[in-house]
C-alpha cells in the first residue's frame, strides 16, 4: 500500500519506477495498476537505480536493504517506509556496503487497507515524510530523497530516530491500540448504534493485524511510555467524573485550552 | 445542530416545522437557512404542534419539556433529542399534562459543529433513532414518532432508557474521553507528524466540551461502567507489549476474532 502509493506518485512525477516483490504477481498487479514501468521478483532490477526504496514489512526491512545494497550501484541512495526507525537505522548504519548512502524515512501517510489495490498517490499529497538521518548520514542521501519527497507532493521533516520512534508512539501506535480496546470493551448491541464517532475512532483497529505486533514489538519503551501517559490522562477524566465534578476535568480537556497546544 | 438537521430533514420530507429558541437571532437564522416555516421566541407556538421536539441542551430538557407540555394540546406528542435518556424519561414521564404523550428519543448522527450553521440532514440519512418507550408510554407516540423519523431517512430503534445510556455510554461518552486523553498525552512535536488515523481519533475532542460536561454527570454510572471496562483491555493490551508478546494480545484484537463480534 505504501510502497505502491510512492510508486504512483514518482511515476506521476515523471520518474521510471521499479518494483521487486518477493510475489511475482503482486509485481504484475503494480505493472497493470500503472504504479511501476517494469516489475517482478528478481532483486538484480536495483543495480540500475538511483535510489531505492525498501516497503517491505518492518521486520524484514534490514534484511532486504542489505541484499538490496549489495547489488546497487556505488553512489546510489537506499531509503525505507518503516514505521519505527532508531532500531532499523542503528542496524543498517554503518553496515551497508561503502558506496551505498542510507537515510532513514518514514511518509506519515497511509490508510488502514493493504496491497497494490489500497494504493493511492492522493494519500500522499500534503502529508510530512519523516528522514532520520544521524551524524552518520550522507547530506547527498538526504538531499536527494527530499527533493524526490518534494516532487511528489510531500514535506519533508528531519528528525532524530528516537525522537521520530516517541512521536509516532503518541499519535500512530498509541491511538492503534486504543481503537482495538474501544472495540474489545464495547458490546455488540452497542456498535449496532454506534456512529461516525465511534467509526472514526476505530477505523485504524482494521488494519492488518501482523503489522502492529512487528511495530510494538519494534517500538515497545515508547509505546510502553506513551500508553502510560495516556492511562494517567484518562484516569484523571474518570476521577472528576467519579468525584461528581465533571468540570474540573473536561474544560482543560478542549484543546484550545490544553497545555500541549492544538491538534489535527 | 440536531435541531435544525432534523428541522431540514422535516421540511424537507413536506412537515411545516415551527422553531422556538431563547435567541431570537437563533431563530431568525434558522428561518433563513430554511430549517423553519416560522420561528421565534415564543413558546407558544407549541400549540398548534402535532409533535414538538425538544433539542436544548441536555440540562434543559426537562424544563423545556415541562414548559411546552403546559402549552400544547390534548393527544399531541412531545419527545426530545437528549444524549443521557433514563434520568430524563424518569423525571418526565407520569410529570406532564395527562394530555401531553412524550417519548424519550435520541439521533445517533451528528458531527462536532454547533448550531444552525452545522445543521445538515445529510447526517441523519440511513442512521439509528432511538426511542426509548416505557410501559408508561403511549403506543400513538411511538408510532407518531417513528413514522417521522422513517420519513426523514432514519431508522427508529426502540431501547430501554438504561440500555441506551450503557450503549452510548460505549460507543460515544467514553470514545470523547478516551479522545481527549489522547490529545492531552501527546506532544505538539508529535501532532505536528499525526496523520488521518490521530485526525479521525481526535476530532470528536473539539465539540463543545460544556455538552460533555453535562453528559458525564447525567450518564456518570454507565460512562464509569464502560471507562473501567476499556481500562482493563488496553492495560491487557500493554501487559503482552511489556512482556515482549505483542502476539498474544494483538491478533484477537481484530475484530473479526473478537469475542464482541464485528463493528462500524
Amino acid at each position: 500500500m505504501v510502497g505502491g502509493s510512492l510508486a504512483l506518485a514518482l511515476r506521476a512525477a515523471g520518474s521510471r519506477v521499479v518494483g521487486v516483490d518477493t510475489d511475482g504477481a503482486a509485481a504484475d498487479a503494480a505493472v497493470r495498476r500503472g504504479a511501476i514501468d517494469d516489475g517482478g521478483t528478481d532483486l538484480g532490477a536495483v543495480a540500475g537505480a538511483d535510489l531505492v526504496v525498501i516497503a517491505t514489512p518492518l521486520s524484514r526491512i534490514v534484511e532486504a536493504a542489505t541484499a538490496a545494497a549489495r547489488l546497487m550501484r556505488r553512489g546510489a541512495v537506499l531509503t525505507d517506509v518503516g514505521s519505527v526507525k532508531a532500531p532499523i537505522v542503528e542496524a543498517l548504519q554503518g553496515a551497508l556496503p561503502g558506496g551505498v548512502r542510507y537515510v532513514g524515512g518514514h511518509p506519515m501517510a497511509g490508510s488502514e487497507g493493504r496491497g497494490i489495490e489500497a494504493a493511492d498517490a492522493g494519500l500522499l499529497t500534503g502529508r510530512p515524510f519523516v528522514l532520520t538521518p544521524t551524524r552518520q548520514t550522507s547530506r547527498t542521501a538526504v538531499t536527494l530523497v527530499e527533493a524526490c519527497v518534494r516532487r511528489i507532493g510531500m514535506r519533508p521533516m528531519l528528525l532524530d530516530p528516537r525522537s521520530h520512534d516517541e512521536f509516532v508512539a503518541q499519535v500512530s501506535h498509541l491511538p492503534y491500540l486504543v481503537s482495538v480496546a474501544l472495540l474489545r470493551a464495547a458490546s455488540g448491541e452497542a456498535l449496532a448504534v454506534s456512529g461516525p464517532a465511534m467509526s472514526g475512532m476505530t477505523r485504524i483497529a482494521h488494519s492488518p493485524p501482523a503489522m502492529w505486533v512487528e511495530i510494538c514489538a519494534a517500538n515497545r519503551e515508547a509505546i510502553l511510555a506513551a500508553l502510560e501517559r495516556f492511562e494517567g490522562e484518562l484516569a484523571r477524566l474518570g476521577r472528576g467524573i467519579r468525584e461528581g465534578d465533571p468540570e474540573r476535568v473536561i474544560p482543560d480537556g478542549s484543546p484550545a485550552a490544553s497545555g500541549q497546544g492544538g491538534a489535527t
